[in-house]
């Protein structure tokens, strides 16, 4: 096997190699039982414990307070973005967004199919670079929940605290959830997809306050599989979960708290993400139009000042071993995305590639 | 590894061996790139080819005509139980199905969210073990489309032929695509998820014919990661599917059609289930209620004629490495699920201990 490749993806994105080895030894005889996990009935016994547990080392490792539920989806974290409202509009017309990137402006474009969509803000036309103050944002009382995205992976942007809004806060952690320490008591539902932080494609993690989903009539069209109070009253088995994906998230999630748990993944992001931007900010080369005070821990974007040389940086840096650095479609240039599993030596490797680049 | 075990489980079911170890070789490097093909991006070269691939592999296997669209979808076959008529109405109010058995009912169920649910046939009063004959089916042309689920695994019951319907014919072919020979052109929709025949959960394929799709407005509440039209102008990737399911789906597929695709699927389908419901028959402890027409060549369901030495035939079995035979819950009693991969040697040593725990 050859450890020489750095993997940035963006997501579906790296696995811890500990995880991945683990899982190959047991691929095809899981638990001595002569079979694969990914062979057997969700409604078995083995399954139902594995599916036990792993809600358990959820609930340690973000601190889930018993009063909410944890539920393990399918169909990706953007099946939520038309789940959010259908299950917490209730009775409101109104729901409110801060657009601050990609995902965020998808989710305000899926939930205008159910509700009228208030922007508290806006900052499109920053180029995602910043977030706007809390003095100039627009909410009122008269509406549903206040949602937002706390880190956009396509425009390298994360909330460095949790927005102040006296409303359900709804918030997609499907890119930074387990990377640092939450209060989820702050939160009326946090969603967040697997494939970054928290192992491969195939589920999304949904925390919602018991609360909000009393207090709210998910919509009559509101499929059975994507009903919240459904899903937790079937442990989250109303249809066949993606069961292997399932098994790696939890082999993930074990590995975050053997590690340390959210406060040691919290100081490994820093330390990685400081050390590329510090770089890129002293470099006459490169250049990160992301304002310091959002910049996001898992997601680097950056430039090139002279752009022409962008594809050449690319295809030279894959020539070394360093994978998927291109920019999402939707912002160009590049992207470092650095996820739990991310080594220290990857960011090194890729610093040490771009003092050479620099130096040509 | 133990191959000691023989895993009659309805689903997530047994994956063919060979397509296991092929997998488990390449687990952490993927075609010598350095990573598993679980961690990288769904928007990549590389993964964009397998699924391009599969696609073409998939219209080759079950004999796709141009003008029908193929989806990989995620969410699972009961998602589309909300999808289809999401997709599939229009402007219609109506749409028929056929009642024989859980799935189809449970397709019912939640069809009738969003439209009046007219019932072509019910057999629940039979407790699911025949189907009604044409004479006595009830529909008429003022309707969306004809649904039925073409293999019931819960029931054992499976058609034994195409239903003669002047109506766009809608098929759950979840427990029974790519089993045997069909003809695409005799369905408007075909919904099977990858979980019995064709790999691991997570991947639910989707045949549609491009003129259906046309004749009909999605309702303005579809998600967009339900809407037919959207998913395929994006080759299933409005957004990230699941990656490694997927994978192993394709891998599947190419196994079938080393095998002998479809036609020796189907030879193999029908000597093992005949093996199984000839010894059934003939002997004075096992009993199986189906109708012998619409007996499922996938799973066989049976019953002690003495109920009350069921619980020890299943616990005897598994002690001799015969797996998951406990029937569904919404049915109780016996089932062996016998799909694409299970090997000639498992309905053997099914047989030897059936005749062994017959003798004392």
């Amino acid at each position: 096997m050859n450890r020489s490749v750095i993997n940035f993806s963006a997501g579906p994105g790296m696995i811890p190699h500990d995880v991945m080895i683990h899982a190959q030894k047991e691929f095809c005889d899981w638990h001595g039982r002569g079979t694969s996990i990914m062979e057997v009935s969700h409604r078995g016994q083995d399954f139902i414990q594995l599916a036990k547990q792993s809600e358990k080392i959820l609930r340690e490792a973000v601190g889930i307070p018993d009063h909410y539920h944890v539920l393990f989806l399918h169909g990706g974290a953007q099946l939520q973005f038309a789940g959010i409202p259908m299950n917490l509009l209730g009775d409101y017309t109104r729901a409110h967004y801060f657009q601050t990137g990609l995902w965020s402006q998808l989710a305000v474009d899926e939930a205008q199919q159910y509700a009228e969509i208030i922007k508290i803000s806006d900052t499109s036309s920053t180029q995602y670079t910043t977030l706007d103050p809390e003095t100039s944002w627009r909410w009122d009382k008269n509406s549903a929940y206040a949602y937002y995205c706390d880190n956009e992976t396509v425009h390298g942007v994360e909330f460095n605290s949790v927005p102040r809004i006296d409303l359900p806060l709804v918030c997609d952690m499907s890119s930074n959830l387990l990377t640092r320490p939450i209060d989820v008591t702050q939160f009326g539902l946090i969603v967040a997809c697997a494939q970054k932080n928290l192992g491969p494609a195939g589920i999304t993690i949904v925390i919602v306050s018991d609360d909000l989903l009393q207090a709210r009539l998910p919509k009559p069209y509101t499929p059975s599989v994507m009903n919240y109070a459904t899903q937790s009253a079937r442990d989250s088995m109303r249809n066949t979960p993606v069961t292997f994906s399932w098994y790696m998230t939890d082999l993930v999630i074990r590995w975050i708290q053997e590690q340390g748990g959210a406060n040691e993944m919290n100081q490994r992001a820093i330390k990685r993400s400081s050390m590329l931007y510090d770089f890129i900010d002293a470099s006459s080369l490169y250049h990160c139009p992301v304002d310091p005070r959002y910049r996001s821990r898992m997601n680097v974007v950056f430039d090139l000042h002279d752009a022409a040389r962008t594809a050449d940086f690319l295809s030279q840096a894959e020539t070394v071993g360093l994978l998927y650095l291109k920019g999402h479609v939707a912002r160009g240039g590049i992207r470092a995305s650095m996820y739990n599993a991310m080594p220290m030596e990857g960011v090194e490797r890729l610093l040490e590639f771009m003092l050479a680049f620099e130096g040509r």
